[in-house]
């Protein structure tokens, strides 16, 4: 029983991590091998040679072309087998299976599923990653938990009181009020605490900002967008300066921005970004709120690993859901949605390329 | 196929070492979180919080309640769920499972079976362990065994020949006679070697309280009491004092004190003590018995790991038993009979408590 | 299904490894505890006590016989249990089971199958590594694959292109034609190179030897002797000087000798050397040689770990041959009907030894 879809655009790298040279990754538990190619774009082939399966990643790259480093058979980007040794005539059938492959929003994005069905359009929403209106930076976590765990807690801020007490742990967020709602692909999930103190991160910001701390209204906006990916549009503005109908002018706002996807059933890398709409050309700044980030998500994912073990040691449990919950459950609802479709149509992902 | 009874108290830890704090230890298959309540009692919970079964021991103890560190959900020490974050409702079904637990002998007992069976009056006889006419201490080895093999090897002192040559192994131990006795619960093996020269741990001994040296009678009565509690009744007299006959007024007496808590089928706790009825006051005395009592566990632990995997290995491996074997054929036949019982009574362990 | 036939010889150690020690080895699954006797010949045995299955290596040698560590039953080289303690009767039944061994080329060769078929002659011919008129040496490696992968990688020298570029690595030799040929028990793969540059470590030794370069012709014979021994004839001489027809005094000329034990199915000790027939008595030229084989052989090994990974993971992969297969398809369908020999034979190797 697959837990992820297979027809969906999964971010593979950050686009500055493949260079013109062997990258292997494995992305829905398919080993992959990517370069870019001379001219810009990526290839994405099977890691596994046709003919003794050594890994293509361990051979080498001469132009656009992956030389296996066992045998010297020589693949091009396309995935055919183009020389073999000692031999002139090459078996047609020699070929590795390819990936579709593009780059956008600052990720590398692969579809590990149906060819055919790899529409561009379909590529998540980040684009605060390279809006010039927006600034930040992030990093790739690899976490050993199935990715829904990653979705679930994202999908519910309620955790940040008990796991991240220290940094932007609030006990008010985990009473006040939220709405969820959703559509076809996407659940949402918005709150909005009103006439607080504000948390020391948020105070900071406001005190950069503004040069002044005071009550705030303080809100959370979780947008999910099946299967994998989660912006959370947050931020604190001077309370009753009318944030919660609109004017965000006298506030301060961030997009967390998340995609995850899974490498094995119960591994995954985490790929996420902070960006902001002030003090945008402040490195410094970026710097300091991706480390910090990066503080606070280490702290989720220990939680998460323990949850991965002690869930695969009750296999049969019966969960149930707490009002918490209504963000996750809409996330899984969607990602089932997606699978029971894989399943009713009569797609046969092909596991090797034809020639 | 268990190996363990459930409905048994077994050992979970030193009294010393359960505090207000939680504590996790796995025992018989089944992981649990204990601490010392306000009132100085015992609690043992699961340790999986019902709604996404998150360690609890991860979380934190406020008074006798338990946060979980995930969602923050809050359980009183009798496994009641009695707060939900962003909830006015608590569904009565929040609970985790509780275990009977009380404090004897200077240990904590746990019951991990049926709760209405755990009759204190079942708790095993270390009494030794805190009578004021005996002074010793011990320490807890974790072995990666099966429980069995650690019984089997108490049960069995002819090994201290060859495992442990250096130090109290004695050539005429493995030859000398011994009986083998059992009631319903017990099994006991007594063995008297009359008019030997010391082992040197022995003579040692003898000195100390005498101040002379000389030939001995040496008795070693070896009780198992089911599931897993041996006491080793252990000593020598000056040989013809009449010691054989129950006057062992001039000689040295020990007791080896052991029980030993599975944790899973290949890994267990084991607890022990070594106590004797001389020097009382001598604390020097205490931890040089203590410490040399572990560097010989040590040996025996090394080889039960290694006859553990030796095992695993031939699963099907049909094993034969000499004279040596008649004490543990003993103690094994008890625990069959107690797995026997609990397979035939229709009692079914609860998983998880009702509200 | 079962990779390796166990009725034949296997080198369980270099000679020079097997003292009047205990000396453990796992060979085709099988443990085994291995010593010299006092009379210089090979004793082999079954690796478990036969009464609780203590691994004998841990025990003790006294004279010829072995002393289980754990409760000291002695069983004497034949593996007859000669002692138990506290006992006058021995189980006659009590025997643990015993190899065929002996020593030939250097090795210790052990038949883990069927005694009675143990025939001496059978012995795979490594002469050359005490021949006199060769001088050399080897080591041994441990691989985790199966041993015939290591196989495959001898039978195709092509490899040596893609893997062993920084040395021994020679585009000609990836494209140069050779030819197969079988026997019932062996298959050859021969290859001339005739008039080329040679590579630089043949360069080296013609240097050494005649103190002058020029073009040559290299020779690789490739000799399998099922089920895991290769012989490699590999040299050059001078172009033109007759070696492809028989006369190589004008050049320079080398065996590896190879046999490859498996452990279990994933692993296998590999042992090797390297010999050569020109200034025999230079022992910095034989270490010379045989630590720069052996970093050679590295390589190949972390070829073929990753290859054993990779095949793991694709257990319904069907796999093609190619032109360079030619000479591992042979080995692999000798090694083949060796195991459907022993299948329809009526043979049932004896797990214990009786009495």
């Amino acid at each position: 029983m697959r837990s992820f879809p297979l027809n969906a655009w999964y971010a593979a790298a950050w686009d500055a991590d493949i260079t013109h040279a062997l990258f292997p990754r494995t992305i829905c538990d398919q080993k992959m091998v990517m370069f870019r190619r001379t001219d810009g774009t990526i290839a994405a082939l099977e890691d596994a040679c046709w003919h003794r399966l050594y890994p293509l990643s361990r051979g080498r790259l001469e132009g656009d072309e992956v030389v296996c480093g066992y045998h010297g058979l020589v693949y091009n980007s396309q995935g055919h087998c183009i020389h073999m040794p000692s031999q002139e005539t090459i078996n047609p059938a020699a070929c590795v299976r390819t990936f579709p492959a593009l780059v956008r929003h600052r990720f590398v994005w692969i579809w590990p599923g149906d060819p055919a069905l790899a529409d561009p359009d379909k590529v998540p929403d980040l684009h605060w990653n390279h809006d010039p209106a927006w600034a930040g930076d992030g990093k790739t976590i690899f976490a050993r938990c199935n990715y829904r765990l990653v979705l679930d807690n994202l999908m519910d801020l309620t955790h940040e009181t008990f796991v991240h007490g220290s940094s932007i742990g609030h006990r008010e967020v985990a009473e006040a009020p939220f709405e969820t709602t959703h559509g076809n692909r996407t659940a949402t999930v918005t709150r909005w605490i009103e006439g607080i103190h504000p948390p020391p991160f948020w105070d900071g910001q406001m005190k950069r900002k503004f040069g002044k701390s005071g009550l705030v209204d303080r809100w959370q906006i979780i947008r999910f967008e099946a299967p994998s990916t989660i912006t959370i549009d947050v931020g604190v503005a001077f309370a009753g300066t009318g944030a919660p109908q609109g004017d965000r002018s006298q506030g301060v706002n961030g997009f967390v921005l998340n995609t995850i996807t899974p490498e094995t059933e119960g591994t995954c890398h985490y790929f996420w970004a902070f960006v902001r709409n002030y003090h945008l050309t402040e490195q410094s700044l970026t710097t300091e709120l991706r480390e910090g980030v990066f503080r606070i998500f280490g702290e989720d994912e220990a939680v998460l690993e323990a949850q991965q073990i002690a869930m695969a040691e009750r296999p049969d449990y019966t969960f149930y859901n707490i009002n918490i919950d209504s963000g996750s459950m809409w996330a899984r609802r969607l990602i089932d949605k997606m699978l029971q479709e894989e399943k009713s149509s009569a797609t046969v992902i092909p596991i090797r390329q034809t020639a």
